[in-house]
This record gives C-alpha cells, structure tokens and sequence, in this order.
C-alpha cells in the first residue's frame, strides 16, 4: 500500500505501490514497464492520471530524446516516460497541500519553475533558468521529468487547473494546447477584440489559437495551411476566411482583407521557411508575430522586412502566464469547441498504435488521445 | 521678407523667402539649390537649421532614393532634400502655436506619424499606417518629407525637444541617434539596471546604446565589434567588457560573463548574418533582442534556438514613444558624453566632403556633422 | 446647399445649410434653435445622427455647464450642444479624408485627442493634456464642443467605428458606453479571461461591464446593487451571482466566493463613499480597482487597507486605448445584448421627455435613446 | 557546533548552535535572549547578519505586533525577532544551493513569496496571496517570520543581493529601503527620464526615492516636507527643488514648475491627509501617484479629482518585482550616495538606545544602523 510519509491519501482513491509507466529504450523504443508510483514533496500533489493526448513533440522526444538530455549533452534518457498533455484525479496530496482535494480532477500545464531564478521571479516561468535541474525544483514533466504515458505523476499545484463536471476527459486533455495558443495571443498583447489575426498551419496548436483569437473578438481571423479538411476544421473554430496556399497567395490575400497593410498580429505555427517569411510579409508596420514552431534547420528570413517596419517577434515554447487557466475558463463556458480537433482515442495499453495514428495521421488524425479510465479498462482488454 | 499668413515670426530672427537646399539630383547626386522657406501648418514650427549629423541612412538615401520613393514604387525622388539628425533654433511658429518661442534651441526626433491612423492612435507614431503620405499629416523629415540638409526645415511640433544652453549644437544633434538607441531598451523593457546587456556592433547606435545602457544601471554592458578603436570609444562610454570578434568567441564570452546563460539584453546594430546569429546564441531564456540594423538581403538564421528559448526579437527602425526626449533628459544631465562620437565638422556648403567623410569613413570618422552657424561661416569661408 | 470648400459631399445624401439643434441656455434650460451645419476639416467628417442615447453626464451637464466650462471658470456655455453617445451616418468628407465613404454607418467614442500633447503621442488621447481647448486640436463632442442632440456634429476619423448592418442605430449608440467599460477591463489588465471580477452599480456603464467581463471569459463575474430590477438584468448579461447590498454583505459574499481572498478586479461604477470602500476591501492582495464613477463630495476612504495590500486604483473617465473599437468588435459578434439596457426610445424633437425618463427613471428607464431617422418622423409627429 | 544535516557549512565560519536575539515581550518590549540558530531548507541559506537598519515599520511592529498577528487575530508574536532592514554573510547553505557561496557578503529584500499562488505565479512575489503562512513556503522576515535583530537569520536565495567590496556594510543596509523606492518608480511605469516627478515627504523612502528618480533620469525632481533639514538631504540627494510646504503651497509650486499641468509622478511617502489630498491635486491628467505610505485611519480624499483626471494610484508595500536588486545595481555604480540618509550607528547590543533614537529622532537621526561586526565588539564594549 502506498503511504509515504508526510503524503496524505484516502481509502477512496486507494493507491498500489507500484504502477505500470511507458518508458523510453533506444531512440524510437519504448517499452510498458513497472516503477514505483512517485511521491508528491511540498507544494505537489499525485495525480491519477486518467487521459492523454499526444502532441507531435512526444513523437520527437521518443526518436531522439528529451530536450534535457539533447541540449545538456545527457545520454539518451533510457526509463523517462513521456507525455505531458494529460489530465487526471488528484490521488494524493503533499506536505501542507489543502489547494486541491483528494478526488478533484485537474489538467495540467507543464512547466513548473524552479521557483527561485530570475525568470520565475518575473513570473516567466516557462523561462526558468534552472529548466531542466529537477533538483532545483524545475520540473516540465514528459520533457524533463516523468510525464503522463503512465498510471500516476507528481505535479506541482501551480500546473494544475480544475476541470468542470462538464467537460470529458479527452477535452480536457486539449487545454494544454490551448493554453500555448492562448500564451501566443498573450504575449502578442491580449487584446485582440477587433484586430486582424491570422494563424499559419492548421495543426492543433493553430487550430486551437483560432477558437482563442475568435472567442477573445478577433477579426477577421484568417487561418492558412494546405490541406483543405483541416482548413475546414479551422472554419468550424472561428476562421472567417482559410486560405490554401497551394491555391492562393496568402500575403496578397491577407492584405486585400486588411485594407492593404497587412494584419495585426499573426500566429505561426507552421514552422517552415516558407511561411516564416510569409508571416514577415503579411504583417503589418508595428504589427507583431508570434513563433510557436520552427523549422530545426536555420531559416533564409527577410529580416530587413522585419526590421524596417518595426515588427516584434516572440518566440515561444510550450504554455506561460497561467495561459492555460485562461484557456480553461474559455472552455469551460464552452466558448470555442476544442473537441473538434480530437479524432482518435486509444487505451493506454495501445500507446503504440496511437503513437503512429498521431505520426502518420492514419485517418486524418489530429488529436489523438490515450485514456486510462475504468471504462477504457474494458476497452483495453478487447484490445489486447 | 518671408511672412505667410497665420505664421508668426519675430524681427529678431529675420527669415528670408529663399534659403539655399542640398537636393538629390540622380542617385549618388546632390546638388546645392535654391527653395522657397518651408511654411508651417498648425502644430508646427519653422526651425532654422544649426547642424546636422550624417547617419549611413542619408548615405543610402542619397544613393537608392528615400524608403517612400522605394516602397512605394515611385521615381527616384528629385528635388528632395535629406538629412535627418538635426538641430537648430525656432525661427516661426505655425498658427496656434504657443508651445514653443522664437528663439529656442531644439533638437528633433524624425518622425511625426499621421496623428489620425489606428497606431498613431496607439502611441506608435514611428509605425504610423500612413507613412510616407504627408496628405495624411505623416512627416518624416529626411526620410519622406524635407530634411535638414537646408537652411530651414518644418517640425511638428511634438517632434522637438529642448536643447539646454549648456549643450553645444554638435551635441544636440547627436539626440536622435541616442534617441534610437534608448528606443531600443524602452522596448526590450525599460528597466535594465542591474541587466546584463550586450550591444553589438560600434557604429553610431550600438557606441550609445552603450552609454545609455550604462547610464540606466545595466550591468554588465558588453560590446563586440572588429575595430578596436571603436571598442575603445565603447569603453569610454561605459561597456564594461569589450570583445573583438576576430579574436575572441562572443557568443562564449558573454555566457562566460554571465554565469553561463547568456545575456538578458542583446541590442543588435551590426545587421549582419554572422552577427543576428551571435545575437540569438547569446540571450538568455527569456532574454529579449533588439534588432536595431539589418542587411539588405536575407539571412539565414538558426530561428529554432530563439523559439526553444522564448527568446523575443524586436526590428525597429528609428526612434519612437518620446525615447529621443529621454535621451535629451540624460544627456542634458551630463550622464554620458556623446560627443565621444563626433570626429569630424564641416560647413554645410561642404557636405559632400563631409558625406565623404562618413562614407569611407577617413580619419576614423564616426559622427561628421556640418554647420550653418556665422561660427562657422569663418571655417566655411577658410575652406572655400 | 451646403457646399464648403475642399469637403466632399454626395448628392445621395444632400445636407442643408442649416440644421436643428438642441442647445443650453440656462441651467437645466434646453432649447431648440437653427444652426448652421458644422464643416469637417482635415481627417473630420461630417456625420449625419440617427440616433443619442442619454448618458447622466448628459443631465449633469444641462445642469451645471460642461467639464469645460466648469474648470475652466468660463460663463455657463449657452448655445453648447449636448449629447455624446451617439451614431449616424457619415454624410461628408473633410479635406483628403478617404478612410471612410459617405453612406457609411458609424459610432463614435467621445474624445478626439490633440494628437500634439504628450499624453496624446503616448496614446493617451483621453488624457489630452489640451483638454478643452479646440484650437489645439482636441474635441470631446458633447462635452467641449458640439455633440449630438442635432442633427449633424463633426468628428475625428480616429473617432469612428463603423456599425454593421445586422446592428440596430439604438444598439449602435451603446458601443460608447461599453467602450467605457472595456476601457476600465483594459485598464485593469484586460486578460480577464478566468478571473474573478465584481462590478458595483448597476447603471449602464455597469451593466455592460458585466457583460464585457463575461464575454472576454471573465469567472465568476458579480454583480452588486440595491435594485432587484438591475439586478436581474445584470444576471441575463451574464453576472454569475448578484449581491443586493440591501439584504447582504457584499464585501463577505465577495470573500466567500473567491476562497477567502477577495476579487481579482472590482470595477466601481457607483460612487458612493459606502461602495468605494466596499471595492476596497473586497480586492484582494495585488488585485486592481477601476473607478468608473465618483461622489461629488470628497469621501472618507481606508487608504491603508489598499496600500498595505498593494492594491492599484485606476480612475478613468470615459473611454480610452481605442476601448470603443474593442467594444464594437464584441458586439458586432453577439458576444452580449447590450440592448437589454435599452429602455425607451423617442424622437429627437421629444428631448425635454426622454431626458425626463432618464432623470427619474420613470417606468424604470435604463438608457434612453433619441432617433431622428425618417422612420421615427412619423413617431415623432404623433408625439407632437 | 552547527552542523544539520543536508546543510553545507564551512571551517572558516564556524557557527554556533545557539545564538543572541532579540525578541518581543509585551508591546513595547525587547528582551535579548539565546535561540537555536535557524536551519535553511531547499533554495536557502543561513545569513550571519552585519548590520541592519531601523525602520519606522520595526517600531510599528514592536509597538503593535507583526501584521501577521494583527490581521490574523493572532494573539501578540511573543517571541518573535523584528528586524528586516539587513545585510550580512553567507554562513551556510541549505540543500542544493550553490547560487552562493560561504562567506558572501549580501543585502536582502523582505519578501520570498511562497512560489505556488497566483500571484506569486504572476511575479508578484509581495502580494502572495499566502501572506504570513510560512508553512506554505512564505516568508517576510521580521514581519512574519524571525528578521535582522539577531546574530543570524535564514534567507531564501531569491532575495539576496550580493554586496560589492566597495560598499560598507552600513550602506548595503539601505538597499532594502532604496528597493522600495526603485519599486515604486517600477510601477510608475519606470521609464521617468525626462519626466517630472514629485516625492512628498522626506524620510528614508522619499529621500531615497528622489536619489533613484535622479539617477533615473527624472527632472525636474521636487521634494516636499516640513523639516528644512530634512529638504537639504533631499537636495544633496539629487532634488531640483525642495518645497517646504508651511511657507510654500506644494499644488501650486508644482503646477508653476510643470507648465501650469501638474506633475507626470508623484510618489507619496508621507502618508496623511493632507499630502494625499496635495497629491491628487498636483498630479497632471494620466499622471501616477505611487501611495508608498498611508495613515493610519480613514481619510478624506477629493477622489473626484482623480477620476475626472485618470490618475491610476498605486498602493505599495515595501519591494517587489526585484527592484531591490535594480536598486543596488545602481548603488554599486554610486549612483547616489545612500549614506547621506545614515546619521547613526549603534552595536546590536545597543538596540534599544538605537530605536529610541530613530523613535524620538534624536540628533535629527534618520537611518539609525545597528551593527554585528567585530570591530563593533569593541564600541559595544565601550558603550556598556
């Protein structure tokens, strides 16, 4: 039974000592393993994890690594367990935790600061400068420490957001992805009532900045991309014009629909040279354009188109600023419907299978989701 | 006698209806002409023009033609008259005018937005919508509008800024180049006290970007640069470090400086693609970048280092949000010597000597300004 | 035939020479008189009112004088046209105007700044530090120069937001209003998504700040008053909880229903001493208060329970930072009905009585609106 | 000897189990007694205090009890060590640590927000909504948790400054107090160069906040208050001009030296009815006051004023936003010389005659310094 020390329980929500967790082996391995369910500290709680949703940075950190172990020269972190779209039940509360109660089902954001840098003393915590030192108190879990690909993970109580009786599981999986693209329209200035938005790349992340644009008041919201199915998921979230630009000219269209200067603010989230350089072009003098993708090989940017029309380009990675609490809130009052990006679901035993729907887009799959709930229990034995 | 009406003007400060011009003749050309005094509307003033300071900008101008006349497309513009880091006296006033006397010493910031369009609106008068359409109200003097390679020129009004009588007018001209440079960390957050700031690049900006960083309490000020004379006169101006980049790794110095993260501060004004790269290598997490020059065609950059680390790239172009009168503040307070900068003067009538100067850069020159002061009508006649 | 030199008319939308206007005379007399019809000058138009909502600093300005007047010591402003919350139809072009056509419908925001002050170049033209001098360029229609119980007023273009067509002319003129209330959100932070936020007072500004809060993901949003009436029209624009202060604490209630903290951001639209301390304490550590009204009187207030819980107090009067436009945006969407404040309508030559039901509220009167489309003629006329 | 486990001590500073401190009785009462030398947890470390300033807060405290036990209801901090104005060395670490090394020498600011609520999230460190719950990671020393009248005190690492060899130990002291007075003029908006600001009131934080301000950039900087000494400080400080307002009228001296509209900023630290009301009055439309002190009772304010004018009041306690650390930047370049404001020094043992000076401004005492050193062994001795 567990019962460490300190962590309080309730025979409600019993706990095994150990529980089974996916686990990286060699590059693109991965392997159901057993580990000991892990122990909440100060200000963190044990959350049961009960769905996941995969993201395309999973797939990249299970061919090649965590970006700890990438960018600090790290072996390949054999035993990490990935995932970090997750939502789940408080099962066990740390040392002086009564924020949460045992029970409540909460989603996450990922990043926890290690709460005494620089960064995170501006509240920049996605900034942290201990990013990656868990024994500084850092934790972004299935990039640095043990994620949701598994039965149970430790999170710290600023990562959690309660989750109405109202929303599923599978949606409430997707708040993580709209809350980076609600920390993109943050950062951009929030205040986008009124304004020209464009996002670039129908992926879920753009996706999803589409609701958030529109729900927030933007307009027009223009969304681009090259497949016709996923522009009209993007319609169905908002965008009052989709421009494909195997057909269209997306800078020429974007200035004809913004009085010829351009838009506001733009959202990239393709992360190719192509339309890098598309989103420098489309925005307008003193507008600004947010980076949430990249391409991994340097770039041929026009940055003297930049430069002298006074755009300002943040980049960005992952969530920030309680993002997802506002995307949270967004959903909650059902403003926008996330769901529309959730095509597949999988029980957890069935990872892999869900891994190369997400990878391959088997069936135009967008989101795909993992679930580990007694229901999907039965699920998962018909599967297996 | 030059007296339009509703203009106000003053016997003490005769102003005769013609007064002699430098205009642009055929790219590379600049001819010494004669032009009716300028007239000023409501909210302007005339200003006689004391001196100006030659940025590469009018070197690009005299050479391509002004941003409007290439942008927009337009013939190369003839008859125009640049120049644009200027300072003079109040010599009438427009009507309505009461904010400023006839007789005052000014320095100017160049541009005066529309006051009409949704970013003028803003504050963001350098990013005005209009820009280049002087119907729409839009000056920018040197760039769009007249400039100050002439006896006379019109500001607007909310262009001007106080110059002190313990300022010399080859000082006060070197306002608007520290006005960018104070633009540039206005944006990247203001308050960079105890900062750890990089300034890339000793030209003009980058050597008081340096000062101003200093005067503002950053520490440490770092600048690179391949001239050692000009890292010397960095030096002088408050860098702390300075590195020769033909010598020595930037990108490992700075983080060598600064406990291995980086530098929270990078002002970038070398604008090459060697350069952008150091820059983007050397901020920190949530480290902010001013790009403050730019090269003429596109760069490749490693885009995904700056997305991975929320790293934020502002382009701008010029001053902007009343920087140049903040500069003034701490140059009239005596906090750094700017004239550390100023190497060579010229009478007007020798501008093309002058624009040599800069150009080919003889004897050293950083900032060459030519005079129009009876001072300097001796030196001119000498030189003649 | 109202012809006037370098401004563009329509014969589709012929204008008179002269017009009818209602204008002050003495306190709390109104009279309607001929004048002439108002010329547009550079970046004016000329609009054509369709239609006024009452605002009670309408009434207090029949009353005592406008700002204007009041501060400036000037004689009580006889034949001062009143009325600043109004729409229309823009009816001729000022000189070198082609940001909008005639024909087009338009509300407007009060204040057109003087585009040459200091706070104006900082963008905040409601701040204009030329308030009420028309000479520098300021105009706050209605309460400096002219407004809109007429049938023409000159406005700034950067004054207009342009209505739709699925808009009504009495919702129209509510965009003012509601452009004051996000303008307070905006204040505040304006990333209300998520947060908790209590209104006090449910008068117009109130009311619709209610609704702006709720539409831009604001939770919980509360709402406290005496009327039971304005309560409950409060609940339909989306206060999740109404606190009569007859029969409960609000302060207490606020508490319990925000963990025991306080609110995030109370926004104060009632001005009495009671409620201002009421905000006060109901704010938590680092939360915000806008003050949206004001007692007459200097009031007793708990300053120290705001400085020792850093709290931030933001007095604004009126609409700001394009607030209007953000406004119209949300409800251009049918994000929220503002016209559920809508009470009573009647045509403009019945001024006296609907400023009557606005003053005394009779049959319960929230924002009366005066029209003066030939459709309402016919009202009109059987009113007579 | 100290030695607890997972902490990191050194030979070279040896440190005793038990330690001298100062400790509340009854109101009004100290008492020196032994107590265990505190333990540093995670991102702590242990602090061999130096010297520490007296504040008019710790005679509050001593008077009144800590605010944790006034708001709390908490029956008077038996006790409990006041004292927050310190600086010292680094004696030990807590596990972990290695952002400091034994036997630094560092300044502290007083707040350690407890890192997991919003506002702590938010970098909002003083307004932690977890104030005075040190089991929940929250710490203010002397006001919550045991402060500086004592040999030693434990720190978390995020507020610490390091102190450079040129600055004495009595001068970092006063970084705490220049902290508040950078913070103030942090959420003024920080960027006052060139900007006029008024400081009201002469003690610690207003002498010191005219020393930022100047060093800031601001002019003009005026200072105002009763006591001529006290106003001559402020002039050696930086102050443009000193108003002493029993022989002047503050609004109206202000008004004349800001072209008849009042000033950009004003910061508060006088704290009663008067020169609040002095403060919104001589405030300019869109100024800022920062409210950095407060009475004790409610007050009579001209709120109306302040609306009408939108002026945004900016209640502050104490630091935040790392402005200590900005503050210090500047006082290691000396920027100004804090020292001017340290009229007296009293070894630690001597504690009573040192708040009695700074109580009964004996001498004209303004920073009364109490000191641990060795050196001072030897005054103590003497002063026996």
């Amino acid at each position: 039974m567990y019962q460490p020390s300190g962590v309080t329980t309730s025979p409600e929500l019993p706990i095994p000592d150990r529980m089974k967790a996916w686990v990286l082996g060699d590059p693109d391995q991965l392997e159901l393993r057993e580990k000991p369910v892990p122990v909440p500290a100060r200000a963190e709680v044990l959350v049961r994890i009960d769905a996941v949703a995969i993201c395309a940075t999973d797939l990249e950190i299970i061919h090649s690594g965590s970006p700890a172990s990438i960018q600090g020269g790290l072996p390949f972190n054999k035993n990490f367990t990935p995932g970090h779209e997750y939502m789940g039940t408080v099962a066990a509360l740390g040392p002086d935790v009564d924020e949460f109660q045992i029970g409540e089902r909460i989603s996450v954001e990922i990043h926890a600061g290690c709460g005494q840098c620089k960064r995170c003393r501006q509240g920049m915590y996605t900034s942290c400068l201990n990013y990656g030192k868990p024994d500084k108190g850092h934790r972004a879990n299935g990039f640095t420490t043990d994620g949701g690909f598994a039965e149970y993970a430790v999170n710290h109580i600023n990562t959690l957001a309660r989750v109405p009786d109202t929303m599923s599981d599978a949606e409430a999986t997707l708040v993580v992805t709209a809350g980076t693209s609600m920390y993109g329209l943050t950062e951009l200035g929030g205040l986008v009532a009124g304004e020209s938005v464009v996002v670039i790349g129908p992926g879920p992340i753009g996706l999803l900045a589409v609701a958030v644009a529109k729900a927030l008041g933007a307009s027009p919201v223009i969304l681009t991309g090259t497949r016709d199915k996923r522009l009209a998921i993007g319609r169905e979230l908002g965008a009052d014009r989709v421009i494909n630009i195997n057909g269209e000219d997306a800078v020429a269209v974007v200035k004809q629909l913004t009085g010829g200067i351009g838009a506001d603010y733009v959202v990239e989230c393709a992360g190719n040279e192509a339309t890098i350089n598309q989103a420098i072009h489309m925005t307008n003098r003193g507008g600004k354009i947010c980076l949430a993708a990249f391409p991994h090989d340097p770039v041929v940017m026009d940055l003297a188109h930049l430069v002298k029309n006074n755009i300002y380009a943040y980049g960005i990675r992952g969530e920030g600023r309680s993002a997802t609490r506002r995307a949270m809130a967004l959903m909650a009052e059902k403003r926008f419907d996330a769901t529309k990006i959730h095509t597949h679901t999988f029980p957890l035993a069935d990872l892999p299978t869900a891994l190369r729907y997400a990878r391959e887009r088997v069936e135009d799959a967008i989101k795909v989701v993992v679930t580990n709930r007694k229901a999907d229990a039965i699920t998962r034995t018909a599967a297996e």
